[in-house]
């Protein structure tokens, strides 16, 4: 078979800051999956696009190519609306988790496809993982009954979605091409249109602890993405929310996890509730709920009938005990004052080092690694008070989490107030 | 065995504009040609070169690098300076054939390792191959006895020499990483460093049939070279000449080393004569024989028995009859006036349609094909004159060789002055 184009024709065309049209990258995309544009060619290219980027209708006919790839799940057999939510990812990112059936709750359907972490960030899958008999991997007829039983299911995306994004995601990790906006968002976006889902809301990150380190970048990341849903036909909303400081009280797997079932049964930290609810708000504008008060739904009781279903409707059990790790290791304040800062980074790096992340997409995780925190920036703290825990089963990681937290937190004696991004930081729709 | 760097650090870094350390370049060049940085990891990293560029210290780091991945050549054991030339490539460029023997004849040693065609541009090896016997593929021992016998050899490079160069010179072709500066000084400085002659001169071409359009990044790409050059210990001159214009009268194999000889014959079109004479002198000065004067070398017969010698040591026979296309085509002109344009592309890739060149580097050449022109932009010309002879040994390429020269030439009947560079355009050393 001849084909109509030549990858370094089109390389070259980007390297020169040239516009691709839409016969350029269709094919591009097309023949990189089926191996006739080599890994080397794309990761060149890749490069051009980072340096050089892209416009908006290329990175909208490139997302497009890319759900073309594979298949399109379709969940129109459902009598709800759908909304789904996608977090840039964060430390002590468990929103996920009371997030879907709480939506669930209030009437639309939560088809959440999610990740396992990587790097200091931690993965949704592999915190439901630490649930006893619970299983990420679902056929499409599962993930369809599911969605009938609970109103949510969270699983892991099928070789089927997008594969030509899955070639190009682990290519673009070994080649410093991770960090471009145009292939950040298509990567996302072709993922979640291809999904199915009615409307979308973005949870993009900023700070230490998040991908995007300033707001400048986070706000054009966002925007592309809601551009490019709004293209798809897909209501897309944006929040950009902060990372500088981690959420909750817990970054681990199994600690999450416990932290998100307080959230359902009415209680646990306020930024976690606040954030959830949120979220859970713009997901319900997009479904059309806006009149269901997320809130409430918290409150009777009816999120936690929801999570409990998913749950068990994934082979999981909602009353089992979760694993605690071996070993713990409390770290104490010196000197009385207030907590100045708590770094997400820090704590994120910590907490992957104490066996709750992966350094390698092939590594194993703890149920039971993590950091816990006993107090946040503005809280006051008193000399010997514990200010973290750590948590693993292999207590040789101590000394290497420990050096991660070094400089990562601080008592002011003085008062000097405690500066940190508000909670939600802006919204794009 | 654990390696000191990852690849991904080092293309991120260059990505992010900053600059390689020594321990980063020595380590990417040499774990490149390991196999241990994958191909797509050197793509990226190429790209990012191509387009945020690289410091002169990094040129040169990288450049060594590139050398200490395979064998230096050492002449010592000669008792004559040694001096070689180095053309980035032009239509018609037949220069080496009679400046190798020249050179040789005034006193110097000139160990020359030559390429082959590649698109429009050819190929010093290829034209040599059209003389019955004659042999580019020679071991190094064999290269000393060439050089002992005839003061001169001109063959290919060796397996040994500069392997990182040759497994990245591919990647590049494919990757649309060919035109970065540093990348091509380093790979064309590389080799002739680890030839291992004492001086250089460079013919740095410019215009339409040139690797360099334009003045400005042929200047860069020849001050950068000079200075490799000269941070090597070797001394290094360039030379910016014309490539708006192809060289002499012919483009294609043996009708090119037909005019060579002519050359060396004391004939021969006046451009070829002078270029050959104006680098004959450079490479005599490098080598500390400014006291020869290579025009009555050429004009004593002294250079032709250089050449004799040259290809009676590398198995070729002087005397043979060289090789015709058994078909020719002749384009004649349409009107009476002046002809005002010959451009050296169009040309280069008329021979290169015709058979002269090849597309890919597996491909055959035909030692008979290739353009011949009779009159030179400035010359007067006659309705009817013959202003091109096509040749090749299959008449299906005439058209598309035709097609390649349309709007390739003129003529001006209203004797408009006709614009051209000047042989030699600068000099930089």
């Amino acid at each position: 078979m001849t084909e109509p184009y030549a990858a370094v024709d089109i390389i070259r065309a980007k390297r020169d800051r040239g516009a691709l049209d839409d016969g350029q990258i269709d094919w591009v995309v097309d023949a990189y999956t089926r191996g006739v544009v080599a890994d080397e060619q794309m990761s060149a290219l890749a490069m051009a696009i980072l340096l050089n980027g892209m416009e908006r209708r290329e990175i909208a006919r490139w997302t497009d190519a890319m759900i073309r790839s594979g298949e399109r799940m379709d969940w129109s057999a459902l009598d709800r609306p759908t909304a789904d939510k996608h977090s840039t990812g964060g430390v002590g990112d468990k929103i996920t988790l009371p997030l879907a059936p709480l939506v669930a709750a209030c009437g639309a359907a939560v088809p959440q496809l999610s990740g396992r972490g990587l790097g200091h960030t931690g993965g949704t899958l592999d915190k439901l993982e630490s649930i006893p008999g619970w299983r990420a991997l679902l056929s499409n007829d599962e993930m369809l009954a599911v969605l009938r039983a609970a109103g949510a299911v969270i699983c892991a995306a099928g070789d089927g979605l997008a594969p030509a994004d899955k070639k190009l995601y682990a290519l673009r990790d070994v080649t410093g091409t991770v960090e471009a906006i145009p292939l950040i968002a298509s990567s996302i976006m072709s993922k979640k249109i291809a999904e199915g889902t009615g409307s979308l809301v973005l949870d993009v990150k900023v700070g230490s602890g998040a991908f995007m380190k300033d707001v400048e970048r986070a706000h054009e990341l966002a925007s592309t993405m809601v551009g490019l849903g709004a293209d798809a036909g897909v209501r897309t909303v944006a929040l950009l929310t902060a990372m500088d400081v981690p959420l909750g009280l817990t970054a681990g797997n199994a600690l999450e996890v416990r932290e998100s079932v307080e959230v359902l049964a009415g209680g646990g930290p306020a930024d976690v509730v606040e954030l959830t609810l949120a979220l859970a708000r713009e997901m319900l504008a997009g479904a059309g709920l806006d009149a269901v008060d997320p809130a409430e739904r918290l409150a009777d009781g009816s999120a936690m009938d929801a999570w409990r279903r998913m749950i068990i409707a994934q082979g999981g059990d909602p009353d089992a005990v979760l694993p605690v790790a071996r070993e713990t290791h409390v770290v104490t304040a010196a000197e009385s004052g207030v907590l100045a800062r708590l770094d997400a980074y820090a704590v994120g790096v910590a907490a992957w080092r104490l066996g709750a992340g992966r350094a390698r997409k092939e590594d194993p995780v703890q149920a039971g690694a993590g950091v816990e925190w006993h107090a946040r920036p503005g809280d006051a703290v008193a000399t010997g008070q514990p200010i973290l825990t750590l948590h693993t089963d292999e207590p040789e990681r101590f000394p290497l989490a420990l050096q991660a937290l070094e400089g990562g937190w601080s008592v002011a004696r003085d008062g000097t107030p405690v500066e940190r991004l508000p909670l939600v930081i802006d919204r794009i729709s």
